[in-house]
Order: structure tokens, then C-alpha cells, then sequence
């Protein structure tokens, strides 16, 4: 059986990764899940704290956002599915930019969020190939998808 | 030797996979085969199963549909080969569709039908490197492609 | 403004292009429409008219879909917008090939059928950025795309 | 001289689209601009307007969604050069999908707000070739760049 | 109507390329040909002449070679059909090298020779949309394709 | 170390792969070698043995060349290198057929032919990135650029 | 006749650019030349001119470098032949890295620069399809490749 | 956990990629290091010893400059971040040319050089996602973007 990768983007504020992680590895699914850096504090320090100080702010996120994009670029181009979770805090503008640019890429987009940010989420769900609440559904799509079972409900 | 990796779109009715994966696999064919989700209930119903019922006919088919285009375009992309079967029953569009895409991505095209369906067939059949009318032809043609065997018939 | 090209695909035995192109031609929108040969005997009978007769009917059809595929290629491939119509008669997998050729080249699709075939069509209505139901929405929605502008109805 | 495409995507609740436009043909540049539908309740309600009203908000969404997606896909393409712009109001996830897209496709980006929203936008601005306050330096961006000419300050 | 780019290579020794351009210009295609440089003598000497005497063979033809690709490899993408004309004389691998080229950019390749050399020819013509006799034939599907005009013989 | 994918593709009447694939193994070189189907009679007759006899000639070739260019293609787009050899009798146009495919592919082209080629193989030469003459100098040609380990000779 | 665009890239601090279009002009040759900001102080200061000064030169000099990428990156990519100049001052990293980045475009590569550097040079000659030492031999290139006219010397 | 591919380009006159691949090695990072030939008499003389003598200072260099291309190209294709050297002497233009070559596939790029070269450098670094000073630094980030980890100074 073929081995999928399955990037999860966005969100790194509520254990979301960890329950699509566990609850497909209970599942035995064949994914290797990949992820940004969501180590917070590091993830804001890395550029200036490998590369040097910066003192102003701009140059100082930037060094960072760019280290991070080493990542994150290669990650989603790896991915054969990429899931963007967008949560109620904070603007996330860089999980809807991953997740255009996976469309743009071609990847396969599930988007992962509460009913009520539907209005303002609608260009990015008109992108995706499924549109879910829960990551207990993410895992049941992977585990159709990928297996062919379907659990009825 | 290096493994191939073929995708066999299209009818879901008939026994055409399990013939020549069983054929192929006699025969010591390094072949990973792909496929659709072949149980036909589950194929229509994962969408709303999944991510909650539709009342809408057209958007209860389209939840699965594309749930269903996850698997398909991440295994077309991933194949060296696509064989689409053609069958005498349903509409089939989705196999005619899966049979442009592969065309589009450049992949070797092997198309499997009657030749009652010669007519009706014949632009998927111009963008196809084989024309077979049945499965021991499929796996006769792997057989050849991969080991550069030929039984002379 | 910018010059749109939109390929008018599939069914070819009701006048659904000419209503397309002259409500379009009739609110000066400014689309150039291509399309297959629509002249069927001429389709069917091109390969075997121009490069020489074939007894056997598979080489027939054959030689004439490779020709009718010079044009389609290379107008699908120029195309903006791609509107693929099924009709109720006939097989039309020249229809459905095209709207997966199209998909697979990041094309925006529009389907054009009617409601009965919703079921049958779930894949490639799954891959459409809009599913109309008559040639004069699909005007409505190029007059939309291109110039902004919303009837309300 | 060459004819430059400048695609303008983001915030549609200020002028900043008609200053730069303004500006841009006062000095005479040669440059066609394009833009989503900035008609905020017609790019709410074109779906259901033109293809038939939806009772759930999802897919009352999700259509017209789709609808701009078939004009912004097409113009994004045809850029030369995106211009996001994030405004201090609403989640704007959209635009920030445009620059991900955007990026994806490798056009030059150039991304426009206040300083104030620097850090949450570290990593769309990672992805840009210029990031700028005010609409008048995109003007002078684009006289730089297309002209070759620098107004010193 | 679109103008259509069709690029003529291979043998240079008879007329055809005259035949197709004045018959079709006779017809009023909106075709644009292109070709190599088809002065033998000017082709060979171009890269030696212009960039300095080799005494070596190899190089003089090397530094030839590479100055008409310049021409040929922008000309070729460029092209909507390609045309490869086989000859009796001379090895015309570049022909068949520019045929290959073709092909894997995914261009509407014609291949136009004499009956007697179908056999060295197999592997290319199966690459090919059509394989005509005569360059009146090459004409008459021009006209077709462009025109979806059939003259019934 | 990682393995490289090398396609051997031109002549099939010397022993030349056999020479380059003993002295690679004799080296311990990571190669993966691959190649047409170099049994003759087989390459010619596989299609109307395997889907059925052809009166036509033509026909009867072109069903074999396109099961021959399922394997071609396949193995032309994994290789890293393409090692295509011209000898002294036939007309070698699948060899030239490849070269270009391959060169359009961005492939690293290695040309091995006798001197005596060199004109009418310039413009195939102009393609490479190295022009032997015999195969024991591909074989030096791989150790170097795999292992970067140079014999003077 | 066709319209070719050439990109004049590297050096600054010589007149070939003009040399190369005024002879060019002469001959008639319908070529579109498009080049860098060649006014170097320009071209150092824009960034921070436009976009805010800095204090850091690593800043200063990479604001302006990215705004001059919006410029060479576009007309890179819409160029059909591309020259990179060497002189025989400075780095000039700026000229091998546009030589690179259009040679991984694919596009048709000539390098102008005096026989003192060829040893430099190499790697970037190895990518070239013409390696001129002086502009008017550029020029004899341009009016080879798009007329067919060779002036014999 | 993924094994990441990292080519090492540019400088080979000291050790920095030793010590990249050293402490990398220490840390326990499952990469892949790939580099140029970097015995500098053998990446020279290459093409002369193994395809024979060229009396010509240019063709020498030429035989060596594309064997030694095989290999960088190939590498450069299959790595996911390319790191750039540059050091103190020498024109180095082949490793600006690598920068632009990775930088136009998509790659992410490091670049690795002593604050002295900054203005020169500066279209180079502003393709880059980051700018380093030390190998140690070129380290860590490889630890930060592989395992999220990061050491704070």
C-alpha cells in the first residue's frame, strides 16, 4: 500500500494535529504527517536568533518568516493532501496563504473550521475538495479516501 | 527492476481489476495497481456521511464526488499507466473524464472496450497508446512493456 | 478591457453555442468563442476524406478523431473559460474527456446540462466552477466574470 | 514599449484601487489593471443570483465563491505583477489566499498596508518583492520598474 | 477568427513547403509558417562564419548547430502544429530529432512523407495527429482544422 | 549514495548496453539501467500479437510503435541520463525521435556515435551535453559524474 | 514576420546595449529589446527611495534589489533570447545569475564577453547556445536567426 | 521522518562543506549532502581526458564545463534547499550562475558569504530565504527547518 503524506497547516493553538495524528495511527493509516514549525516563540525568534539581531520589527519577522519558509515550501510541495485548520483567534492570514498556495500547486485542499467563519472563509472552501468541522473528520476522509472504508454514520 | 504503478479507472461492475491484478501477479509483474473506490454505495454516500447530509440531490453527489477526486487525482498523477474500462451499462462519464485528465497529464493511456463501443469511443481512443478489448490484453501488454516479453499468439 | 476566449465543448445537435454567442455578441462582451468542428458527417468523415479511406471502421473513426484532435487541443489549451453541455442523447465521452483534458490544465469549467443528469455527471460537475442549467446563464455568468456587473433576478 | 499587467487584489472597502489607477495614468504608464468584482453584495449574491438561490448559507457561499474564482484565476494568470492589499477591517483571508496563489504561480508580489499589521502578515510579506504603506509608492514602484525612472525624496 | 502558427521542419530539397504556404495562402487560412533556415550552404556555415573559424569539423558544425537552434527550439514552442517532413535522401535526424522535440511539448505534430518509408518511420508517426503523402493533404487539413471546412473527395 | 537512472536508447544491433552495463557493474557504479525493448522481431510485431493482426502495414506498425512508446515514454521521463547511440546501418529516426523528446525534457543528453556521423548528427550533437565514441567513455563519464572520479588517461 | 524580444543583461558600463540596438534598427530586424535599469545609482537606491530608507546597507541593498527583481524576473521570463554581458570590472554575480536563471527557463542563452575570461566563464559558456566577443557579432546573430540572411565574411 | 536533499554549490577551496556535513552528521539530521566535483584539476580537465585532447584553450573548457553540467544539473534538480558559497577569490560566476539556476526551478536557497560581499551579492541574497555569514549558522537553520528545534543564542 502506498505511503501519503499529509501536510497540516495553519492553527498551532488547539491540539488538532494531535488528535488526526493519534487517531489515524489507531486507524493504522499509512500517513506521514508533516507540519510547520508550531513551536510559537520559535517560530517568531528563529531568523534573528540563528542569523543575527534585528532591531526593527519588520526585518526582525522577516528573517524569521522567510527560515520558516524553507520549510513550509518544501512541505506542501511534498504533500499529497494539505489540510489548512482555521481557529477563532488571531488573523491566520499564513494558513490561507499556504492554502493558495496549494490550490495554485494543485494539491488536494481540505479545510478544517467552525460553521461560523463560513462567510469569510467562502474563497478559500470554494478551493477545497472537502470543508470540515472536526479533525475526527479529517481522519475519516483520510481513512476513506486512502482505504476505501467508509464508516457509516 | 523498477516497479510500475497502473491505474484502472472506470467500471465498477464487472471483475476486469481482480482479472488482471491476479493475472499480473501470476505472472511476477512488478506492478502496484491503483484504483477508484470500487464499492459503488460508498462511493455516493461518503460526502454527506462524512461531512453531514445534504437535503439537495445535487450537493449530497457533490460532497462525495469530490471527497472521490481526493483519491482519484493524487493516484492518476502518481501513475505511469492509466487503463479506463468502458462497460455496456450507465453513463461513465467519470471514466471519459478520468481518461482526458490522464491525456492532459501526459500519461501512457490504455483504453478497455467492446468494440461495439468503437464509435462512441473513438476521441478517447486517438488519445490512447493501446486499445484492448480485454483484460488478459492489459496485462499481456504490461507483460510486454515492463519484462519486454512477447507471447506469440 | 481585456479579450476573453471561451471554448463552447460537447453536445453539437441543439443551438445552444448560437444562443451563447449572440446574447453574448447582443451585450457586446468582449469573448471570442471557439468550438469542435460542429458539422458531424465532416467530424466522422475528415481522416478517411483527406488522408485516404480505411476499410476497417476502428481506423476510420480513428483518422478523423486525431484531426478533429488538432483543433480541440489547441483551442482548449488556448481557452480562458471551457463550457462543456450534455445533452440527453447519445454517449457524449468526447464531452466528458474534454471536461477532464480542461480540469487537468487548471481551466476554468463550466457545465451546461440539464438536472436529470445531475447523478451521472457528480464528477465532472465536481470539478466545474459553475453547473448551469441554460445557455443564458452562462451568459449571465461571463457578463458577471468579465464585466462585474449582476443582473438581479 | 511593452504593455505591463498589474493584477489588484485585496481590501475593497477603501479607494486605494482608483488612486493607484489615477496616478499610474497621469504619468502616462503603460499598464492595464485588473480586479476582482469590488461590488461587495454582487460578488456575495452572483451565485445564487445566476445559478438558482440556496436555503443553506454554506452553498448560497459556495456558489458564488466559485463564480469569482473563474475571474480572479484568470486574471491572477495573467498578471505581471499582484498587488495585495490588507485593509484594518474583516479577516480578508481571501486576499491572503490570492498572494499564496500568486506566490505559487512565481508572479511578483508586491503586498500594501499599515505597519500596524506587520506581524501578522511576516509571512505574506516574506513572499513579496516589495512591501508598501501607501498606494502612491506603488505608483512610483511601477514607473521604477517599468520606466526605469527614480523620483529621489 | 485566431491566427494559427504552424512551424514546417525537415527536408529542404523539393518545394513543399512553397506548395503548402501558396495553396494555403490561395485558401485564405489565417496560418502563419515558420521553418529553419532552409539555405543548406548558410545553415552549415552560419556558426563559423559569424563567430569565428574552426578548423576542426566537429566544432565548425557544433557552432552552427547551436545558432540555428536558436532559431528552431524559440520557433517550435512558439508553434500551434508542427509539420516534419521526411525526405528520400540525406539521414534527417534532425527531422526526427525535431519531431521527438515536438512531441514532448505536447504539439500537434503532422508527419508528411512517402509511403516506402513507413517502417524506419513507425515510432514518429505514432507520435503524430496525421501522416499525409503530399503536401496538398497537410493543406486540406489546415483548412479543416482552422476552418471546419471539408472538401468531400 | 544515490542511484542514478541512465536510458540507453538507439542501436539495437551491437552489444554496446551490455558493454556499459558489465564495466558499470564492474566499477560498483549506483546505476539503474534502462532501455527499449531491444529484441526486434518482438518490438515490431507486439501490437497485432497482442490486440489483433492488421492487413495494412501501416497499421500493423503503428499498433506495435505505440505499445513500444508506453515503455519508451515512461523510462525516457524517470532517467536522469539518456544515452542515445547512432550506428552505421538503418535509419535510426526512433534514435533522433528520443534524443529530441528527451532534450525537450531537460534530460542530460550523452550522443555515441563514430566520427563519420558528425555531420549529419549535428544538430543532435548541439543538443548534448557530450558527444563519445565509444561506450567505454560513457562508462568514464559516469564514474566522473557520479562519483567524481577522474582516470587520465 | 514574427517579433522577438531579447533581453539584454549584465554589464552597464559600456555601450553595447546601444550598439546592438542601433545596428539592429538599421538592419530593419523586428526585435523588441528589453534590459535592466541600467542607471546604477537608480537601481542601488530605489528600494530604499521609494520604500523608506535604512540604516543597515544589507537592508538597504535588498529593498532595492528586490524592486529591480520585479523588473528582471518579468522580462526574463517574456524573453525569447537572452544576452548576458561580461565586462571586465566587478562581480558581475548579478549578470551569471540572470545567465542561470534564464538558462533553467530553457531559454536560448548568448554570452558576450572577451576571450580573457573564457576560463571564468565556462560554466556559463557550457549553458550558451552562441558565445560572441562582440556586440556586432550579436547583431549578425539576430539577423541570422530571425531572416535567414548570412553575411559571409 | 523525511530525508531532506541539500546541495552544497559554489566555493571548493575550504572546508565549509566538511564542516556542514560534520556537525550535521552530529546532530543526528537525516540529510543528503550532494555537491559539485570539487577537485578543482578534475572538474578541468574532465571532458579532455575522458572525450579527448582539444588543442583550444575554449573547447577544452567547453568538453569539461558540460560533463561537469550532468552532474550539477541533476543535482541541483533532485535537492530541496540549495546552499551557495561564496568566498573571497576568484570570478565564482558558476556559483552565481547555480543561485539563479536553483532559483528559477523553485528551490529554496541559502546564501553563504562574509558581510564584505554584500553589495555585490545583493540580487543574489534577494533571491535567497536566508543569508548566512558561518557554515555553523547554515547548520542550525537545517536543524530548525528539519526538526523544529531551536537553540537559542
Amino acid at each position: 500500500m502506498q505511503d501519503w503524506t499529509v501536510y497540516l497547516s495553519g492553527e498551532i493553538h488547539t491540539d488538532w494535529r494531535g488528535q488526526i495524528e493519534e487517531q489515524s495511527r489507531a486507524l493504522g493509516l499509512p500517513v506521514r504527517f508533516t507540519a510547520p514549525v508550531t513551536d510559537h516563540p520559535a517560530s517568531d525568534d528563529c531568523g534573528a536568533s540563528i542569523l543575527g539581531h534585528e532591531d526593527t520589527k519588520f526585518w526582525y519577522d522577516h528573517k524569521g518568516a522567510k527560515l520558516n519558509a524553507i520549510r513550509t515550501r518544501s512541505l506542501l510541495a511534498a504533500a499529497d493532501i494539505v489540510v489548512v485548520r482555521f481557529g477563532d483567534k488571531y488573523k491566520q492570514w499564513n494558513a490561507a496563504f499556504d492554502a493558495g498556495y496549494a490550490s495554485a500547486l494543485g494539491k488536494s485542499l481540505i479545510v478544517l473550521h467552525d460553521p461560523s467563519l463560513t462567510h469569510p472563509l467562502k474563497e478559500v472552501d470554494a478551493a477545497a475538495l472537502a470543508v470540515a468541522e472536526k479533525p475526527e473528520q479529517v481522519v475519516q476522509i483520510l481513512k476513506y479516501v486512502i482505504n476505501g472504508e467508509l464508516d457509516r454514520t
